[in-house]
């Protein structure tokens, strides 16, 4: 395809997606499509001819739109935001045109040297001090991978330089709590842990927050027998319901045992562009290493992950890698990113970053943010004040936990069924999208505030919904 | 912004990356920039004002372009290609205007289908069996990691699910070659095998393949020693000279242990387009894993890498969580991708595939690498025919390894200055592009020939280039 035959297509997709967003709160929320029913749109032999570009806008109106679940829309309350900012639109449109190759500074000084610009601009927006040094990760799990395995290394004193973990006489032992993502568990498995090794740090029942008392208590006894005890990760903001685990206490009670604490702020990350939410992740200066995605409530379209370190120089140690063909004249003054990650090859992230402060700016960001958090006050003191509906979870953010009690059903399988079908109702109909999930005590509904074109006026037609739902 | 807003910005940014296409061979091949020279052309405190759309495409041409590496430039001969055909471009901005969420089947099915048909196409085009399932994955380095835990996982029949690496008795081993990929010894570091089980087999002297003799006696001297065999990765195409490890001897090796072995054709993979080609991996449905980059020489904009797996059962009882927040209704029916890697959230990549498949077509594909394998050729019979140039590795690809001998010059540390300052005099006047390497008898400079847009004037203006710079 020529410079000219792009321009052309270029523009006609432009038009594409811009009326694809005007209009992406006419589409149903939750793809109305079963398992299969895309893939049948495509045949299943590789493809010999060409087609036109009008032949291909078609086939994704046609074949692929059907299958898109809009997170992009205001109706969207399901997991957690996944907004795509059209200013970081344009930011990765920009990156796609540039086609980058990063793999080492000198194949694209830019990719690297704006990319530690931005990061340092986004530390410096959640108050973090000039101790951390960031880059920019697919997503969460991945960062919490990367901070297990420094924390692995770091913990015996790089012993992937020798034997790795198959030469270790004592145990290396991993402290999360049952609600932190799921990615954590998965990350310490990955990194060879073994289930038998990760402890499961018992939650308060009211707020859902690691108990640190009882981390300390299963670190002592660890020890004790032998074990060593060499990283926390501590949730701020768990997917299930925000809570929000206790920095400072985990921090104080991993620092007896010299353990890696890694903070997993994937979603609450943004709360903290906030100078009044920082309270939520008090500590977090003592920790080691903190991820959390702009991708989500922030906005940069995904994938942008950023994962803050204080010890760069044994992050780089136990990831470089200096073959022959990547060594450059420049030697150590230049950033080499593929030592701060796993993958190699890198595209160029922080334009995405870079658009959106400069098109729409932080004060813009900030206010939208205070926006949700102020819905989500509305909306929990709606379902408090109405009866049968109970929140059952604090609102520390954007996220409202809710269940509704029917008369006569207080709990068990009856209820679960019950919570799980409205929500089931409210999904299927394509007018809004919620996401069902557990407490302790049965399931619940979670509606996560905070899509970039969700106002006012959205909440009132969910809780219309809401209402209309668990009464038929 | 606005949908409107953007439309305004989209249609100007198309232009700025159309006429950047158009004009990418006046542009220096490398950047011309000193390290902390592009970030110093950013402010230092994060930006409080918003900006114009146009104010920002000044700042791109004159901040960050000045400090891009063109790797899509004809004179680009440098790593491997990094080709992003436009239709791919066109690809990719609809993945972003489209603006998915890829956390599970549900949450965009069309994600996930489109990406089951285009990882199946790909698998018919590259002549593989209906026995293998792929996914894309960011880079080949993140997919040798993947395979490496499943071998880990496979050799201990699930071993995370108890003690981990922590537990075992015996010691797993990996065996790889010298010439393969930095990313491979980086992956068993990082699978917590340990340098000390990892085992560099030597390779023939003339092909630089991986000695699969050497091979299977290591193999038996660990077993015998109570060592377990784990995992060999072989390189079909290496970085350093496109070698091709034989593969067929090297599962037969492989076998007689139930050793996994994946093969990392990153580069070679785009050849296995081409029915000719395929000998270069004879063997390879014996294997265990296959990786490959359509960013590299097949031109689909990066990231994108494929990795196919024959047991993906296992791989899903590996990677697999099922949190409540990700339950859905479909149960077994869909594909759970994040199952299938390590990051949760995931782009819809598989449009950029889709889009070059259908706009380019693999005729045009096919065409245009066959005329790589010529130019190289070509190429390699040039520098062959010259008085004290040598081509110093087989050609089995498109990367011609060449060395220059002075009069009275025939070796040692002199020679290897000479080498990489003819070079790095080259990259530094911006004309072209090459990079310096080592094989084991000293440095060497690689033509790497493939960009999508250098036709056989390139090479011959490249051959004028490198005359010059080795007389002068």
């Amino acid at each position: 395809m020529t410079p000219e035959e792009f321009r052309v297509a270029g523009h006609q997709l432009i038009d594409w997606i811009a009326d694809s967003r005007a209009t992406v709160h006419e589409k149903p929320v939750l793809a109305q499509v079963v398992p299969g029913e895309i893939r049948s749109r495509f045949e299943s032999e590789a493809p010999g001819d060409v087609v036109s570009f009008d032949a291909l806008l078609a086939e994704l109106d046609n074949s692929v739109v059907p299958g898109v679940t809009q997170v992009q829309s205001p109706m969207h309350f399901g997991w957690f935001p996944s907004n795509a900012s059209l200013s970081s639109v344009l930011g990765d449109i920009a990156s796609s045109g540039i086609a980058s190759l990063g793999i080492s500074w000198e194949s694209s000084p830019a990719l690297t040297e704006v990319e530690e610009v931005v990061c340092d601009w986004m530390r410096q927006l959640t108050g973090l001090s000039d101790a951390w040094q960031g880059a920019i990760h697919d997503t969460a799990s991945t960062g919490c991978l990367v901070a297990m395995l420094v924390a692995r290394e770091r913990a015996t004193e790089l012993a992937q330089n020798t034997g790795g973990l198959q030469g270790l006489s004592q145990p290396l032992m991993v402290y999360t709590s049952p609600q932190a993502h799921s990615s954590v568990a998965k990350a310490a498995l990955l990194a060879g842990f073994g289930w038998d090794n990760i402890r499961m740090v018992d939650v308060d029942p009211d707020t859902f927050a690691m108990n640190a008392e009882s981390l300390a208590k299963l670190m002592e006894a660890d020890a004790a027998a032998g074990k060593v005890p060499a990283c926390v990760v501590a949730a701020v903001g768990t997917t299930g319901t925000t809570a929000m685990d206790p920095v400072a206490a985990i921090v104080d009670a991993a620092a007896k045992h010299r353990a890696f604490v890694h903070v997993d702020a994937a979603m609450a990350g943004t709360a903290m562009l906030l100078p009044e939410c920082r309270h939520l992740w008090e500590g977090v200066e003592r920790s080691d290493s903190i991820s959390w995605n702009p991708h989500k409530w922030m906005g940069t379209i995904l994938d942008c992950s950023l994962l803050y370190m204080r010890d760069i120089d044994l992050l780089q140690r136990i990831m470089a890698t200096n073959p022959a063909y990547l060594q450059s004249p420049t030697g150590d003054e230049a950033t080499q990113y593929r030592d701060w990650g796993i993958p190699l090859g890198r595209r160029f992230r922080s334009l995405k970053l870079l658009f959106q402060l400069r098109l729409d700016g932080i004060e813009a960001i900030q206010a939208r943010i205070r926006r949700d958090l102020a819905n989500a006050k509305w909306f929990e003191e709606k379902v408090r004040a109405a009866d049968g509906w109970e929140v059952v979870a604090p609102v520390d953010l954007q996220t409202v936990c809710v269940r509704y009690y029917p008369d006569g059903m207080s709990e068990g399988a009856e209820l679960d069924e019950f919570t799980q079908g409205w929500a089931r109702a409210i999904n299927a109909s394509g007018k809004a999208f919620l996401t069902a999930s557990t407490l302790p005590d049965g399931w619940m509904v979670r509606v996560s505030i905070g899509v970039e074109a969700t106002e006012r006026q959205h909440l009132e037609d969910l809780w219309t919904l809401m209402q209309a739902a668990v009464a038929s």
